[in-house]
């Protein structure tokens, strides 16, 4: 079958690679229907985390179970199935504790054997998912190709902009800032709105994507940076910071805008993968109370919640996909995203 | 009257000083019946904050009102007040989203005037209240002398501990594990007894702290350290770690201890003044979902929720004053907190 394979820094190939095959009684193999590049594939793309040797790469896909192990009960053959991007089998007490990027089973997609992750990926033909009853979430009744889209974000970026607002703690009447303006931004601009909040601010310079943070419920779009983005977001929040705020960049900087953008007493919710590993500045975070909450988003025990409002159209992540390439083109999806020339590119096998 | 000066590093001296007269309409005067000596306060006594000029030094202390400005509504000549370490008007933006340390209008005692702070500290005979309104809540009732050092708490460790383990979202059945055996993280366990933990882990190497702890409600003692202290704590919470840590000393090794003692998706509530300001290590907490939130206590609005407790009997923060001395041996007072010969000071004027 085709996957898609990275070699080195901006050296993306869609090669023949074997098919999966059913390992352990608990895998499944998923026949991918959709799957993505994720801003954070972009890391290796550009050289910023080194690969060693060529490997599957890709962690976000949709698709239909074609075969599972003899001990897999919770999916059947024909599911229309989620994946989230990491593996978890759903019961263990970190993911009773609702924090399944940290199951004490679980692994990532796509590494090499080294890092201890799991060799498939997800842009690809076939994935065989390991702890399938665990890992995946099934889609009832039919779906329609429009749903696709919008049942993708589930695998990340929209739980993952819904954890930065949950763990923000974002609630009815709240001020909100989002910082990052990316596919994950715009759905954190989503999970604000559809948690209450009365003022939704995106910082956000590209008109495009503040015409979608706008469409997504956002009430005011700042496009300043620095100092003079704080200060316009105080100007919108009566002089004090938002009570919430949501990172979803990763660097230094974006962190930085985020904490200074908060009220005394407001919380930061943080989902931007740390670039670099910038460390926060406990003095400014102590003297004015401002929280920091957040980490790698544990979208799988969010499937269940959003879905029924991604079925229905109540909300539209979906819309985060402004370009659609076959799977072959998958390099093509790469440069696409890292030239900023897309927001988020779904890849169709 | 007589009043507690630093002069230098360990240069503490009671010395006659003018009496504090009523400047604007919002003052009060207040006649001190208890102050006490801070672990912060031991920050310029042993040099690690400079001290540029003699200036007044306190800010917890309790006592009866003997004069108001003629706006002040709220206190009355002859009230017996608690007076929070800092100043604030209870009435602006921040100080009703319940951050009074980050009043609009409020400050701190005992800085010098380069601070902006105000002149008076807590440890003399008289303090001169600004907003007095705000800042003082009013204890009804006659107070027996039982009663003062549990009241005096209220000024800030009893606060402090309560905003810990509020700020960590301490709820009913949590795992809890404190960090820092000094007076604050011994009211950290009353506070989080007192919002229903079921277990409770003091980290404490002193065998009268530690009894201290337990009868303030720990169920778990753990006397070791770094990364025996941490495995202690794990040992002890079905091998992931706490629900909740209450951080309360404020160097770099007791905020990696807490992070580092937390389940994933747990939370770190801390109040200890950051020494030298040690950045947190956001790739740590990312990869766990560890949350921060926490900083300098707004007590204030925690003493009308505590105060009932403290008068009924209730919880017993004033057992954290091992010693009690006449104002005049100020600088004793400090020297055996320094040393560690007294976890808390109360002294008399």
């Amino acid at each position: 079958m085709l996957a898609t394979v990275i070699h080195a820094a901006r050296d993306i190939r869609v090669e023949t690679v074997p098919d999966p095959v059913i390992t352990t009684g608990d895998d499944a193999i998923v026949k991918v229907v959709a799957a993505c590049v994720c801003g954070s594939d972009l890391w290796p793309y550009r050289g910023v985390t080194p690969t060693h040797e060529p490997h599957r790469i890709g962690h976000e896909f949709i698709g239909v179970v074609e075969a599972v192990g003899e001990a897999v009960t919770a999916v059947q053959v024909g599911d229309f199935v989620i994946a989230p991007f990491y593996v978890c089998d759903n019961t263990c007490a970190n993911c009773r504790n609702g924090v399944s990027t940290s199951c004490l089973n679980g692994g990532w997609w796509g590494g090499d054997d080294r890092n201890g992750a799991f060799a498939d990926g997800g842009q690809g033909e076939r994935v065989r998912v390991p702890l399938a009853d665990g890992t995946l979430a099934v889609v009832p009744g039919p779906v329609r190709d429009e749903q696709i889209p919008g049942l993708l974000t589930l695998s990340d970026v929209m739980g993952t902009g819904h954890h930065a607002a949950v763990s923000a703690g974002v609630g009815p009447g709240d001020t909100v800032a989002v910082v990052g303006d990316g596919a994950v931004g715009l759905c954190a601009v989503i999970a604000a709105k559809r948690l209450g909040a009365a003022t939704i601010i995106a910082m956000s310079r590209h008109p495009e994507r503040q015409a979608l943070a706008r469409r997504f419920g956002a009430s005011h779009v700042v496009a300043e940076r620095g100092p003079e983005g704080i200060e316009r977001v105080r100007e919108l929040t009566g002089g004090i910071g938002a009570d919430r705020v949501l990172e979803c960049v990763g660097t230094k900087e974006s962190m930085d805008q985020a904490i200074r953008s908060a009220r005394p007493g407001g919380m930061v919710g943080y989902v931007g993968v740390p670039n670099g590993g910038p460390e926060l500045p406990v003095r400014q975070l102590f003297n004015t109370n401002v929280g920091v909450n957040g980490g790698v988003a544990p979208v799988r025990g969010y499937i269940e919640e959003l879905l029924p409002d991604v079925l229905s159209g109540a909300i539209e992540p979906g819309l985060v996909f402004d370009l659609e390439l076959p799977l072959a083109e998958a390099a093509e999806a790469y440069a696409a995203m890292d030239e900023r020339r897309a927001i988020k590119v779904l890849l169709r096998p």
